[in-house]
């Protein structure tokens, strides 16, 4: 087989280990050999066509692909994989698109593998809770089958209606739920992959329990496409609540927010379903955005908390969430709040958090950490980007997932720079660094963060991810350029 | 540096992959060493110390391990594993030796690699609630020292008096309180592990959330020490419930333990903390056993339910119990049932579920086997094994954790015989795999199992966990002849 190379690329040198493919480009023969066994709506190679496969959500990262493939069985993804993999084509898996790290597009001209076409549901049994579905089925959509069936994805965030299963495996996706149902390690019961070779490993279990040899399918969970291909998954998907509540609570110092979450955690116990924060200018801009939306405490105040309870019975919920209330107000540790008396209230409450990060969005270029600390240090962050930035930032804004110790720090300039960047960075890794938090928490690496990995864990570990992604993808070409960096000491 | 080759072993042949190491076996020259940088109680080679160090706790499996090495810290088993991966020294890493499937003794002269001179608790933070340790504390000490916290361990198992947390992290146990706080997937944040070359991969995270590379650490929960030898632990522990009840039940037939299940699953939601089983065989095995127990029930019925509560608030906890209790017994669904009343009723009832292995060991040879299976199927695989053994098994029965679709079937002979073995394998395998089980559910696969893997995993699987096991330990010393079988298709 002819190997086009003319995109070579060779690093590393004085280090020890370094990447040396040779990657080729997709020739004219190479789209007829696709076209010879997928549908024709399944190649897509018209310029116009490719632009929201070649971009990620933010606008910040942008390739160059000539095609996009979108098979619809998983046989189709072994035959394009092992295609790929004998003629060193580089391929990007791409699900719903919605990666902050730009993780989901092209680097320079990868084929892109859109996991769209892939998207139905496989079973559902009832008594176990346990889903099956293709990889590429909307989060959102699973959430509205299992309405009916009184039952819950594991998992939940605000780029629902758009970012796919598989993706959100592939991420590792955290989210609002994290809190009390744990993460997709433990909740994830089984995985279809199919491997830079073409092969498909069945690893579809349905079983809570399986300890059959070394458990494959954890190694995909948050590998961002770099050692396989998701198109099957199989989940525990826990019991729809009786009884659900959402309270909006606003108080005044971030130490106040600390020892609200502490009380929370004593009071309402098991069934504390979410505990969020919010600061000011991340409320300022959601009521900026969206007009439908209003503050729903009287006065605004320096910091905003969103917590959810859900439990199987109602009366023991409210009077749980009373005592607690009673607590926290009558400490003066919180200044107001709100309990939702209805399902609007209730989604109107859930919208102010979930739509920050599209309401920044609109405001320019934002500059997006996720990181994790220790929930004492977490907004002292904040303050100190605050002050290094000064005015030539549009806004500055703190939010996230307190519960998990994990920080969405938000910077919006008027457009991406070069010197807006190195204001940031280094700087938060570092400073993250030396807390021993995680340059990333949920968000993963994908093509921003490589250079940074280091910050988070050891270069031993480093190499060994290295070893373990030259053993199942030795020629490279699943999504290059991305998790690893390209050198590792 | 000499090698002598008394082990060579070579397997395979006409399969696609083979086993091909040259092992050594251990010299006075190699003691020698050992001795140069160990403290002299860390060498032990009298044959009469060697002894529980070289036969499992079931008595079934006996190695001829002329040494055992007592690290006290994890620099020492990084220069035990350095020299023994250079000169090709087989070690078998050994916990609490607790192992059902002979997956901690050697089955050769390999090196025993006690971690029991390895059990310092690093530390805790009660806010965040997590705990670093040395692999090798006992997990019941672990639990006495959190209790003084307000907080527990997430699992909690029978052999918890011996068990090392590196042991159930390395074997993926299961336990007691799966149902409720997930597997160690999930609630795992850190570990530290020594590679065959010696490599120490400091992974010792203490965060919830941290998606930065591959989670390697999934890697070696149950990989049963054939990947990397785990010196430390970072887990996350659940605050100390303020509620724990526990109720016994009986009943008359299999199908009302399952609808048991379900209104439970209904009634209690999130209080519920376990849901186990026992048959009267297995409850008599412990009366007969343990002469300070007593039958909590007047009547003697075929099935008993043991359920646990915990939660934050009394009386909501109580009134939940009592409205499933109601609804049970109001529907006949269950025949009789004893709430515990006192610390002692309630530590009572645990240890009639908990005493059932150690009771079946005491009456003669015990056959475990330790299988998922789909709830409504789990108790005519017990059915088929009593007719198919007859009267030639001393005790035939089946418990275990119902909740997580996991069944304990043991079948006592008087004594360890091929004729005995060869009634219930395959057959129990063959079993289970048609009806998509696990052939091990929480026991791991050691060196009991290897044979039997491919009834739940596909050869493709197989060949990528071999994969693994080349990349991170290429000369094959950690713990051989476990885990992966010889013939690989």
């Amino acid at each position: 087989m002819l190997q086009s190379l003319s995109h070579h690329f060779k690093c590393g040198s004085s280090f020890g280990l370094f990447l040396s493919h040779s990657l080729s480009s997709v020739s004219e023969e190479d789209l007829t050999h696709f076209r010879s066994f997928l549908p024709k709506s399944a190649v897509l190679t018209d310029a116009e066509d490719l632009i929201p496969f070649n971009e990620d959500w933010l606008k910040k990262y942008h390739g160059n692909s000539r095609v996009v493939l979108r098979p619809k069985t998983t046989e189709h993804v072994s035959k394009i994989l092992k295609y790929c993999n004998e003629r060193r084509l580089p391929v990007v898996p791409q699900g719903g698109n919605t990666c902050l790290v730009g993780g989901s597009v092209p680097v320079k001209d990868e084929i892109i593998l859109s996991l769209n076409s892939m998207n139905s549901i496989r079973s559902f049994d009832p008594h176990a809770g346990v889903l099956t579905c293709d990889a590429g089925c909307v989060l959102e959509n699973l959430e509205v089958f299992l309405a009916e069936k009184d039952h819950i994805m594991p998992i939940d965030l605000g780029a629902k209606g758009s970012c796919h299963i598989g993706g959100n495996v592939a991420a590792n996706a955290g989210g609002l739920r994290l809190l009390r149902y744990g993460s997709l390690h433990g909740s994830l019961l089984g995985l279809e992959v199919v491997l830079a070779d073409g092969t498909v490993l069945n690893e579809m279990s349905t079983l809570r329990k399986d300890n059959t040899g070394y458990d494959l399918k954890q190694l995909f969970i948050g590998s961002e496409g770099t050692l396989g291909v998701i198109t099957g998954v199989s989940i525990l998907t826990p019991p729809k609540s009786n009884a659900m509540n959402v309270v909006f609570l606003s108080c005044d110092s971030y130490d106040q927010v600390l020892r609200t979450l502490e009380m929370a955690k004593k009071r309402l116990g098991e069934v504390m379903s979410a505990f969020e924060f919010l600061d000011d200018d991340a409320l300022g801009s959601v009521l900026g955005h969206m007009s439908n939306l209003v503050c729903p405490v009287e006065e605004r105040r320096s910091f905003y908390v969103v917590i959810e309870t859900s439990g199987s019975n109602k009366d023991h919920d409210e009077e749980k969430l009373m005592a607690f209330l009673e607590e926290v107000m009558g400490d003066g540790i919180i200044a107001d709040g709100v309990l939702a008396q209805s399902e609007t209230q209730f989604k109107d409450i859930w919208a102010l958090r979930e739509s920050i990060s599209e309401s920044l969005n609109k405001k320019g270029a934002v500059y997006k950490y996720d990181v994790s600390l220790p929930q004492s240090r977490m907004y002292d962050l904040v303050e100190d980007i605050r002050k290094r930035v000064g005015s030539q930032s549009l806004i500055t804004c703190g939010y996230g997932h307190i519960g998990d110790g994990n920080l969405h720090l938000n910077v919006v300039f008027p457009s991406f720079e070069k010197k807006h960047e190195e204001i940031l960075e280094p700087f938060v890794y570092e400073w993250v660094s030396k807390e021993h938090g995680s340059v990333s928490a949920e968000h993963g690496i994908g093509y921003m963060k490589p250079k940074v990995l280091h910050h988070s864990k050891t270069w031993e570990s480093i190499r060994v991810m290295k070893t373990i992604k030259d053993a199942l993808d030795p020629n490279g070409i699943l999504n290059p350029w991305k998790v690893l960096p390209e050198k590792i000491q």
